[in-house]
């Protein structure tokens, strides 16, 4: 727990980095060890295709790119997590929230790339945006879990219904 | 529901006004009748101290004003509701929903003052605040009910966890 925790508590900052294993060598061995490393950023300049690719990774609906980046322009705070290889840079996670800038804010659109899920990137990228929120002060973080990540949310200290309290989403052809 | 309904499909507007009956006389029944009427305002420019008021008249606790108007700022649709009396103003309801600007919205802060509850102006905030958001084309409108009025944001077509989609709050201790 002692990474995630300084990676919790560390100073606020638009980036934090962390070196991850190098990757396994291939074929004949002979290739030399490329660094890897893990970073997030908060820079709302995100390419919305390499999101879209990202997101059709996990089998998202497609959504206009119009709406998308307007969405992100009006997000209070924007976590992209990325993989860099040497040169090379990968978006592999994306979160945003919405906020009042004051009181309240609700996470959503948390998505991690199907290759690496089940690694702990996505609890990385969930305590990434709760230290961010924390930073500017906002006291009443919210979300809505799908039913499969209810738990993964509950291990980060998310609570569902507290104090019977219920989300609910409008639908107009129910009235 | 006539009244209802032409409210909520009525022309998107900063403000709509209803006539309701004339106050009761008191006394000696001499005053003349004093023409009565509720409305509507999206306009962010509102004294902070009388929401005070009307938050102290059911009980909220109080908020720092600095932090609410910084809240009221940057929320993305503000709806109160106001009696006028004649020349006389009052501040009787007030609801605010933070957003992406593109898909979704969550609504917070919904209040109404105790002399108005129970005669369906809780109702008519609620569908004007709508009526803003889908005259915005935010399809996804959202909110966190306390128990007691879960019953009432479901007859106006919310519902509790649709799906199997848990509203969430994070709790810092409970980590």
């Amino acid at each position: 727990m002692s990474f995630w925790k300084s990676l919790f508590n560390g100073q606020s900052s638009s980036a934090s980095a962390v070196t991850a294993p190098p990757p396994p060598l291939n074929g004949n061995g002979q290739e030399g060890v490329i660094e890897t490393k893990v970073f997030f950023s908060t820079n709302k300049e995100i390419d919305v295709y390499e999101l879209e690719e990202l997101c059709d990774a996990v089998g998202w609906s497609r959504r206009p790119i119009r709406k998308v980046k307007k969405a992100i322009e009006h997000s209070f705070i924007v976590v992209s997590m990325w993989e860099q290889r040497g040169q090379y840079r990968r978006l592999i996670g994306f979160s945003r929230a919405t906020s009042d800038h004051a009181f309240n804010a609700t996470i959503w659109d948390v998505v991690v790339h199907p290759d690496y899920q089940g690694q702990g990137w996505g609890k990385s990228l969930m305590r990434q945006i709760i230290k961010e929120l924390r930073s500017e002060d906002i006291s009443n973080i919210t979300l809505f879990a799908d039913p499969h990540v209810v738990n993964f949310y509950r291990n980060l200290g998310f609570r569902p219904d507290p104090e019977g309290i219920k989300g609910m989403f409008w639908y107009p052809n129910s009235r």
